[in-house]
């Protein structure tokens, strides 16, 4: 169980250094402007090329994919006048998710969560957001699918969603992370379902280990979503006016996902314990039944051996010996011996 | 343990879609309009011929049965003026029970609890309730009986109920949802006290796997009851004056039931896990004489059978075994054995 | 473990039904004035009477015992302007307790513990009080013994009771109840001491049925104790100085004392846990030492049975047999086996 | 786990009487009398003299040793103008330790405890102190060796105590009685660790029955101090002014001492319930070997009984019997399958 | 489980007495001044050579070695006029973290979580730190290295420190401390993980006790860090001012760290228990294993010890013994059996 921080240490406050892995190449700048008439895109592999085209005229989304480039971020962050704090904290891949007014700006970190290609357990990606008076950055490890959607609609303009500021687009990369969460609560509720059906059926060793895994899984991801659910607390209880009231409703929403993701969990770790429970129950049982089988068979023979025993002995004076049906009586007395026996056990029902 | 999330995942907010079964075939709108003197019931299939007939002039109870015709909803709530992450949550059917105040009007979503058939386990069904000034929407995925009573009673004006605004009516509707709960409680005690008497008479293994179920079952009543304490707290603390002060004397006394079902909840949780520890020392005391049986009869008949042994030796010398009674003296000793050791057993408690 | 609700359900809110047994025959109405100077004791069979006997001059405590003629009880309620859901809830006597404050006189709602005859079980009895500013209505399920030690104290103006005006009597007459409760906790703490005693003693599977029966009641009894501490509470917070400040003291008093109680619960509840494991500890250490029994037994005899097995063999050559002394030597062997098993046993300590 | 209530029941409230053990013959009233120059003390074993001595003039210390004469503190309460209901809860010593604010003098009752003689338990004392402005009252069952060194302090005027006024005094007498509970949290600490020490080495049932009166006396430990806690709280925030803005930082440590030894007590009952994981595990274990030995023993020897039983039998023609060296066949055959098994068994670490 | 508390007792508040190990020969005092331009370091051995080279002009960080000295540490706080319980407070190295407001100072003390040389636990060193405006003061028992890093920083002026003030060198010097700990829960970590394995490979006893040893080991580690929290809190919501509103930023930093490291701790306690839960189903598991084998061997062979006991009889008439083949017979009937047997244990999945 390798819950290791990664944090970095013993480095002074207001040094950038990236924390995590480097998963692509090249640090990719994506600048998207719109308005309700206009929608404008354009992709920029340089912090500077990127700047330069920046106008600030309309609702401005600039997201960024990769986080290696340290002088890069240091250069966006000069320009919107970013705290070296938030900077680092988005450098560092390793950070709870949190929520922090700046006055001008607001941040918020959370974690992306990816299904691993094995289907059997999840990898979990940061991404820092930073709303300003209509515009949003988004820091992301490398590009996630997820917002191609929010993109296309921009471009399509479908939903209401250009007719919004910047608040309401960060509603809405918030929404789409956390509707994601529920493939999560979705695949631990199937593999629950499979371990309990399993317990029942035959409870093998393996069956706890899986059971211990699972459980360490959902305690991460409580780890991920518990502090989301603070994040948008103080996102409606803001006070800097960046979110608008309206904006706010939608705020409300995606907490209560958060909330019923939250119970989710809660519930499926319930399930666990009962798992453990039934699993326990279910060696025990089994223990029962195979000293159940010795008693049974060593109930019956122990005697019949102690009688052959008899019979057995070489004394000069043993008259039974010499009786002309003596063998056959003792095979009725053994037969009556075991044919009580059962009847006994069946009474006990153990048979 | 199937605790899967049905969260429509993905889509935009405010695309109204119906998360949930289809239910029955045609969308139903009963209009209900009363006042002290007169009282007015009429239905419709369309949403169209419904509100053309709506007047609002009295206290207005607007009853809609089905949620599969999402225009159809979508057409009232244009005419209400709902809010669209509302009518969402009305389509949504896998919500946890909640309330929200949109200034002119207040929402509230509960769950009904029904058993099933079988008589084994229960359904839940979502109602959704918007109270505006003189008037209530109700909407439910298929009509509910319940409310018939409820009908009943203001067509013929028993009780005060006609005397009283559209708060009331949403106290009324609330009240019957809740008492019903009980019915949910009583059923989970009756199936607690079967248990229990299993538990003590025979600790099987399949009791350890129905114990299990029911707190799986307790846990997703609480899902449902938990949040609709929140529900009736908010109602008290609301401002808008929808409801008046008058009826919130009512809405205490719901709270009072409620609290009620989530004690007994807790209580019959508590006993679970009572029956789950009695069920285990259970199956250790069964464990327990098993292997007292399997004691006896080894340490009576073990050491005879090496007594019988050493009599069946081949020893060219082994004087007993000429003497003349020696068959009998052995007899006797074992005979002898055998009784101390059930005097033995016997002081110990073990027979 | 029956754990029924006893609600009344479907029923209309305001409808007076009485939930619980009739115990008694014939409803009694004691009307009890009195002041500094004077006291007047009167009992009446029906309300009208006692009703038109009312003065409200002096201070007036109006006890009625029976709940089944609610024909009665709401002669009584239209009097005083008795809220319809303050009747309800005197009448339906499966309430927690509960305090609420109707501006013009409190109600108290709470329960009364009496020890069974058979000395092994507790029967709840509601107790309703009504206080208004002079007067102080009591209802009870039957005449509660425990208030004859108030009226006796009333009428010979034993104390300073007759000063204090309705205030004081409620507070007398509910440290009455909770003073009742001490007797329980006795009770308790005594069947726990029985059980403890037998637990270390002789671990029964009876015993675990008896625990969990007492934690059963420890839970029935914190459900009636604990909501009392809240009542408590919201009397001391209460704004309407129908209690006045110098009386508060006194309700801190029987706070104190309720805290006291359901401080005992909890430490008897986790007595009762200590138990429970200490039992199954008893359990186990029995199954060790059947076990350590077979084991000795069992290593002691099979190898002996194998040696004299050895020399039943009918080899034709077969040496030893033909030993002078072979037999002797043998017995000298086992006899060599068996105290060095002993030996090691009691090296062990298992013997 | 007798953890009765000695709770006076049935008395009404303002009847003094003294609920707990007669510890000395005679009542002993020490009064002290101090300013910056001048000490003064006297004892008197009459409460009209103590009080026709007391002036009042400089820091006035009453020390009441002996409760039992209920009128000797009646005639104090009198004087000092103490609420009834305080004197009850002083005569009361069973009381829970408490904090109240009189307006013209503050109340705090808490436990002395005391290590018995055996070493093994402790008993619990009460101590009540009054303070109001420049007086301090402290009553005790008997007196308490801990308050000497105060009054010799007092008396030799080492500190800067006779410096302050009685609002410091009472922080001293608090502040040597929550030190003294370092003595019990040791005396717990070291006895766990014996405990422990014997888990490891050799969990006999004894250990279990040890570890649970361990456990109740720290439950008992906690009830006292845990209340403490809370009074210390109340003192801090208190606001007569009675007790100084400048002492209040001496309250401030001693809540920090309270703090540390409630979290001392939190440790070491989990250390409790650790060892009990600890002690089962011990147990498991334990049956796990001896029932490794018996399989050990029955595995190698139940075949090989086997073995010889085949050529015990009697059959005509049984052609091994009559080989030459058939005998020493057989034992080689046996032999190996000892080796054979022997292997087999340290392979699986048995042995 | 050695949980002692080494409190000083007895003693009146005000002594200033040293509760530690004396861990170096010669307190030692490095006095550090500076501001954007200049840094001055000095160090003295005693307390008046240092004092009057003090001059409070620029920054001052005073770093005191060593707490034996009273007299000096006395001399040092009557100099900066702290508080004679803040000196207590630092001389008593058993306290937990506190933070507390002295008007003209803020106190912090805080520990130090050192690895052991064996690299199997740690050591906790208590470090107090008193911050005014312009001069900060650090108490340690020894010298820390993790303090040199920041002395060369301020010396060499890298980063930004020089141009900040005292409250931004507290904040550093919290921040080394805390960053600290995550090496502590990386170790947990670490070792968690290899016992994990070993309870999955080999559920050995010992695996038991390392199991309750890191138990402690996370408590005693959590009891540092918790307090700790509360600090943090607490220097946030000051009002003094001591500390400005820029640095607060860097504060609320620190105390997200700390947050994390209480998450893990508490996901490493969690992780301990399911390791307690595997290793004790594990040790079932070992169980039902040897039961099995037992069972196996047991269930073949007494039956077949049985019948060759029966022709070992000695009857006069025993047909089969005079059966030309009926030795080779019984060999096949008891061929059958076993065979029988083994496909039944397949069957059962025990072989």
């Amino acid at each position: 169980m390798n819950i290791k921080s990664t944090h970095k240490v013993g480095l002074p406050p207001g040094t950038l250094v990236h924390v995590g892995k480097k998963k692509i190449e090249q640090i990719k700048f994506e600048l998207i402007e719109y308005n309700q008439e206009n929608y404008k895109f354009s992709e920029f592999t340089s912090a500077d090329d990127c700047l330069q085209n920046l106008t600030l005229k309309d609702v401005t989304w600039l997201n960024i994919n990769g986080l290696h480039d340290t002088k890069a971020i240091a250069a966006i962050g000069e320009k919107f006048k970013l705290h070296p704090l938030l900077l680092e904290d988005v450098l560092d891949t390793h950070q709870r998710p949190k929520f922090e007014d700046f006055e001008n700006y607001l941040f918020v970190s959370l974690k992306l969560l990816r299904l691993k290609e094995n289907g059997k357990s999840f990898v979990s990606e940061q991404i820092s957001l930073v709303l300003g008076v209509n515009w949003l950055i988004s820091f992301q490890e490398e590009r996630a699918d997820l917002f191609d959607d929010i993109q296309l609609r921009l471009k399509e303009s479908k939903g209401n969603i250009r007719l919004k500021s910047s608040d309401y687009l960060l509603y809405r990369l918030i929404d789409t992370v956390v509707d994601n969460y529920f493939f999560v609560t979705d695949y631990m509720s199937d593999t629950i379902s499979a371990i309990e059906e399993q317990v029942i059926k035959n409870p093998e060793e393996s069956v706890m280990i899986e059971i211990q895994a699972l459980k360490k899984q959902l305690i991460k991801f409580r780890k991920v979503v518990v502090p989301l659910r603070d994040v948008l607390s103080s996102i409606q209880k803001d006070e800097t006016k960046i979110v608008d009231n309206f904006t706010l409703n939608y705020f409300r929403d995606v907490h209560d996902h958060i909330i019923q993701v939250i119970e989710t969990i809660e519930l499926q770790k319930e399930s666990l314990s009962s798992l453990t429970d039934l699993y326990l129950s279910g060696i025990s049982n089994k223990m029962n039944k195979i000293m159940q089988m010795l008693t049974i068979i060593a109930t019956i023979f122990i005697p019949l051996t102690f009688i052959v025993g008899v019979y057995g002995m070489n004394f000069d004076n043993l008259p039974e010996l010499h009786f002309k049906y003596g063998y056959f009586y003792i095979w009725g007395l053994m037969i009556g011996i075991i044919l009580m026996m059962i009847r006994y056990f069946k009474r006990k029902k153990w048979l």
